[in-house]
């Protein structure tokens, strides 16, 4: 497949916003046909989210409030790479600081991107099991609860349509399908 | 469950961009503990994805470059909303510019917040059957390739990691699960 003939190139690059999380550009563009446009950018470092797996065959999910769309909802433990860290490295610390659990084998299952019509930003899931008590705690910012869930239950929530983040059905539907969980 | 507790109230919003297809915003939040804390929101109207499948059983899939990851991505078609317009009329609209299809019927499998962390894009995705010859066109600034894929390719395609786009592949494995592609 030759890619050149649906490529973009940058033509003049204006940085909006730089963020704690975020960064925000906007570009000007040639695009195949000659002609300009602009893109808006949101660069974002990466992230990765983890399905936690306990002995019994339960999945750990956890309820938070997220700001920007204004509703708790539920979720796999997640969070974004910290400069230099390795996906596998992130997803131990952020399972550790969300659920207090490490994981004795974390493995990769898929890396996508979220959504790439203006963002940049790429997800790596994990499957985590052998779990053991670690020591981790939520940030200051960040105000989680925890739950154990059958593969039954997480079913019917995701039938019923409660629950509504695209990383945690993406895992769930995977490690479902895999027969993993 | 209450959720009370989990809730973040907004103390103050300072609009940081208003764009083509977000606006970005900053807002410091009181968190329940009682501190404050910012956080960054982009704005987007929200967006649908349809996984057009053929007569033969074939899905059809779209190419095209994504100049905020920089690759050329394997997709189903999708858009975002125009104001007003309904999910399920935006999906019609996306369907017919970006592969020339219109669908005999068009019906929603799932809803899901693509990136809820920072955005608070609502992504609502399509299963499309009975497709008939529209007039469709890509707008100016899209250049797109539509491809007819069996399952079997699909599949392989997956496993092999090219396909790494969220919606495309929680769209896929949900038809894939439910039987219908």
């Amino acid at each position: 497949m030759d890619c050149h003939e649906l490529s973009e190139t940058k033509v003049k690059s204006n940085t909006v916003y730089q963020g704690k999380m975020i960064n925000l550009r906007v570009d000007q563009v040639r695009l195949p046909s000659g002609r300009t446009s602009s893109r808006e950018v949101v660069e974002h470092p990466g992230s990765v989210g983890i399905i936690p797996i306990d002995k019994d065959g339960n999945a750990i999910l956890i309820r938070q409030f997220r700001y920007a769309v204004g509703e708790v909802l539920w979720e796999i433990p997640a969070g974004k790479l910290d400069p230099g860290e390795s996906p596998k490295d992130c997803a131990m610390r952020e399972l550790e600081e969300e659920t207090s659990y490490l994981a004795g084998r974390l493995e990769k299952i898929v890396s996508f991107y979220t959504s790439p019509g203006f963002s940049s930003e790429m997800l790596h899931l994990f499957i985590g099991t052998d779990l053991i008590p670690g020591t981790g705690q939520p940030d200051d910012d960040e105000n989680i609860e925890t739950y154990r869930l059958s593969r039954e239950a997480v079913e019917t929530m995701i039938e019923n349509g409660e629950i509504r983040d695209a990383k945690t059905l993406l895992g769930l539907a995977t490690v479902i399908s895999r027969g993993l969980f």
